[in-house]
């Protein structure tokens, strides 16, 4: 109940534990929670999770005391509306390329007069423990739309993609970066080019005041991240932690 | 296909490496195989799996190429036949306590004359990849009828447990066993009176020529009860190889 | 079988009795039109329904007797063709600003040559207890596009989107109409902008032979729309009907 | 976290406010606690929910605050402990008719030496807030057993039955108490001998220092059984109620 | 609504159409009643059905049209009351040896005074069309407590199950009970004594006045056991029919 | 493992046999290559399957050692790369008009530098049994983007679209198609301008090096389209199959 909002969690002294979900289970998700991360990402782009169980998702990541974020397939906006009605705090968008794309983005997750955000948050309501007025007037402020940037396209405009009322914050996603400035070459996390493209979208987001995170594989990747200035990096994602934890299980075993 | 029977793999040279599953997830299950588990159990006692969604679970494990294991509600023979009908190669039952009790188990797992296994096994068939007609006579052989030995009353009976037609081994519940025996006092895994009954256990198991199982909540543990003589100890279970995983990667970060 | 078709059953002597199901719950839903409702809604833009749950919701109140009656998420018109391949026989749209987008939206809801919407009803043809040819010529008549009108560019584009061919009626979203109309004040249902709107979308409507129809939250609401000269207001939901009954049961116990 | 317990609930100075859940849908239940109900009972012998859903219904019921009870189908005892396992603070037995019964159900319920429930309480303990030692030490105390005593035979051992270690507390099932006291007449819960036998139930309840409730099919039926001195009435149930307050809605309109 | 009872509609001039159901898919089933059957067996012995899918499966069938009946697992006799609380006309129990087997299973079936049915069948009024009153005293007449004969045991104590007042019919499994005559041999659906006994089972059930049927794999079985005088024979199973569809089909396009 | 690839199978000597899956059952789509299909594809557009019920059965299909093909709803590119991402091997898109429709498709189909899909396939490298790197750099070859030809305006362009990067191969809706040409008259698979209409696609596809496929109701239309040369055509649906078999059975029983 008195748990900070996401927004002042991001804001705090010690970046965010975040967490990702790809496995359609709110349990798992749930857990996750229970073992430290103060946020989950819901991914609705890569993960095997669809709009049928993000709603136990976001309930259950929040029932245990954690944020619940989501991302989105590309371009699917109206799917962002509908995770904040369902209690999303944060909605990550792919791909986002120009500030065309931004806005549009924005107009999903913003009411009147900042965006076009349609009004039926009965869920998140109940799950925010506001009365329907007071969520309906600090919606607004206290979720956050975050655009991801992993094409050149996105770099080239990255300020006037920042410059969109109603963008809260900038994810990058290393993978698809990466891969769209080695078209040539063989991509990699490791990169300098990466790196340096890494280094310059926190270097404009910070200038425009913006929350900034990356996807981070693993926890040298989190740190790197991190080290970088990001406010945020999410770390490995539930498919992953369960395959190494079961790896590492077994080779204690027959060590 | 030409994978060998689980009861060949449990008859190998190394211990079969088991997991465990208690998340109502197909894939979560199956991820633990491709990470490395040989077979995975399905925890239908205590896990937050049923009927419904065990189909499923059992065709994915097996799909991944693991061996699928079910544990069975208290009593609840009707569901072994069932779990076979599906795909599961060993079911095992909880609280077995007397001859009567094993007999009644496996009555249910094993076709006439052994048993009274009701014959229907389609689903059993496909996955199987056998005929009808392979399938029915082989199957009283190449499943597994595994009870479990964790109150006085089963100790005390074990000989005419494992004299039981059909039962083809037993299976150790440390918890429950230690619990029984410590009435009084503090139960703990590492009593020397729960330690000294599960080396009971293996003797006589091992005298009958009988498989001998146990749950393993850790490393630590597998590799003690491997040392004691078990056939085979399930190792951790998919909820805290995901809590242990993300404590260790979160703690990595911070580290 | 012999049940009037919804067009017929909109123009009878007395307005629809149309619930509005936000549970994804096909019984729930049943249970509302066995209780009185004629039509049902399921909300796929704010309830939390998706199209997963659709389609056995849609098949439960159309057994119970029901009409089945759909709202989509903004711009997704391509799931306005499945919900009527599923059995629904109104789909409405939200957020319809322009000619053009209710254009794009009756594409997906009429077969050629007056829209675009591809065959392949299979399930509806079930439903409809029609043939499949029967069906399809009947289809663009007797099933409902419905676009909703909520902004201001809605309402200062309403005659050019009320004469699109293939739309069949208007829908007020009265929360978000309020809230696009004060956009400096307070949005309330009982302004009197709001009203006027509201009034006016009746009139434009009426003087297009179109249906209309409102979101009532409760009964005075209803009859406020209706007596506005709405030809249907959805009455509730069944979340709030589910609150308020708990509500008045223990009020009455306590009392 | 600091709510009192279910069994310090019950002993308050007004009865606790008790609904029924019959829908498969964890977010109906939800509603009915955030909309007053203090505990919600998931009705797994006449509802239409099964094992699968119960894990999600009892999570979602003290998400929102609530107390999580269930009612077993006759004689599943093996049920009872799994609902334990994930939540179940109160688990409701039917049909009890002799001691014998309430034996065997009690050892399904408590942990050694009480009874024999097997330890795997995972899910409990997360929900639970306490370390699994604490909840092992406390859960025999902290949950309730709770036998329904609805037969003629059940009557008759009344009190063997309220002496059985374990059993916490009976609960009249009225409906089928009639039909059972009625064998050639017409049921009824206005019965003077159907009334009779429930404050019989009371009286020798009390007398043992148990908690007893009822099944209140409505506010007018809560206020009578309260009114005989049981300790809570359950009211109504969800489907009823959506029932109710439809008919309610659409006789408001119409009016 | 008007349809004719199941018991009328097993009376009738020509044997019931009774197709067999173990996918998990109430659509699958639908679509059987849609092409032909006038009832379909859920089969929760065999099949991939559980308690869970089971309502919907039961509310499918009924919306077609189509009567609903179920198989339930070996001894659980509870499922029978709730499968009858969700609709199911007929309930089938597998391995059924003794009178003592019998009676505990028509006691689950019917309301007293002939058995110990508790009342609580919301939804099954529902799908009646009755009242609550109208269903209660009309159930014990018109669904149906079947006990399959599918063991040595079972035929020698026919006459006995067959007296047990209650038991409506007996229904032939010839797998079983092939392989139950033929310990030593190999068993099969053509011995001469696996179809004496099936014609001894026809006899005494007539001259009982109970109805009997079998299960068929295919038409020609169908037809053989009709030939023998069985009220009817289920007719192959969902999972054959598609199997065998495929493979005509895919012989008819490469002929 | 080892089987061929699905473009390897499509230019085989004969024409790959391909399933048509409606039911939103896992299993109903493994029985169907169980029992001759060497592929299935899953309908999104028309048939009652979701994003969420997707997954399992990409993974049932492969499981079963078939081909795992979708369709999308209209429009939704996006859904492409979420199924390739779960497992498609190809992937139809309907109603593409123009070449611009063609290259938005692609570009959800084809890592840059081919088009632009976002990098994340966890659940398709775990299918394909390949490493990520071998996964990402063969997946634009191995994996196929297929439109649909069913418009005037599409027959129209169709050298355009077949000329679109990334376009791998065409596929026929006669019914949608037979529509578009009959506006005024009656639409029908045998009228002479939809089949000429369709050896028009089979010409141009493979003057363009494409492969060409058709949506084949019943054997009669797929023997005749791969008489016109299609690479290969769909057989029936599962919906059909199973009514067939059905109306067949009992058929041949009341012969
Ligand atoms: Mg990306
Ligand atoms: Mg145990
Ligand atoms: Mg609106
Ligand atoms: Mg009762
Ligand atoms: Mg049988
Ligand atoms: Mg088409």
């Amino acid at each position: 109940m008195e748990r900070p909002s996401l927004r002042a969690a991001l804001a705090g002294a010690r970046p965010l534990r975040v967490g990702w979900s790809c496995l359609p289970d709110p349990l798992a998700a749930e857990i996750m929670v229970r073992a430290g991360f103060e946020a989950v990402l819901l991914d609705l782009q890569h993960g095997v999770i669809d709009m049928g169980v993000a709603p136990a998702m976001l309930a259950a990541v929040r029932a245990a005391g954690g944020h619940a974020l989501a991302r989105i397939p590309v371009g699917e906006y109206q799917s962002a509306s509908r995770l904040l009605d369902w209690g999303a705090e944060m909605v990550v968008a792919p791909m986002i390329e120009t500030a065309d794309d931004a806005r549009a983005f924005a107009a999903f997750m913003k009411y009147p007069p900042d965006g076009q955000r349609s009004y039926g948050p009965a869920r998140a309501v109940q799950l925010s423990g506001l009365s329907a007025d007071a969520y309906r007037t600090s919606a607004n402020g206290s979720t956050l739309a975050v655009v991801m940037i992993e094409t050149r396209a996105a770099l080239a405009n990255l300020d006037a993609i920042l410059a969109v009322p109603g963008i809260d914050g900038v994810f990058v996603g290393p993978y698809d970066l990466s891969i769209a400035l080695s078209p040539d070459g063989e991509p990699g996390l490791d990169r300098s080019d990466t790196i340096a493209a890494m280094e310059r979208v926190v270097r404009q987001a910070k200038a425009a005041g913006k929350v900034c995170g990356a996807f981070g594989a693993n926890a040298a990747l989190v740190r790197r991240y991190l080290g970088l200035g990001f406010t945020f990096a999410t770390l490995s994602t539930d498919m992953d932690l369960l395959a190494v934890a079961t790896r590492a299980a077994i080779a204690e075993v027959e060590g």
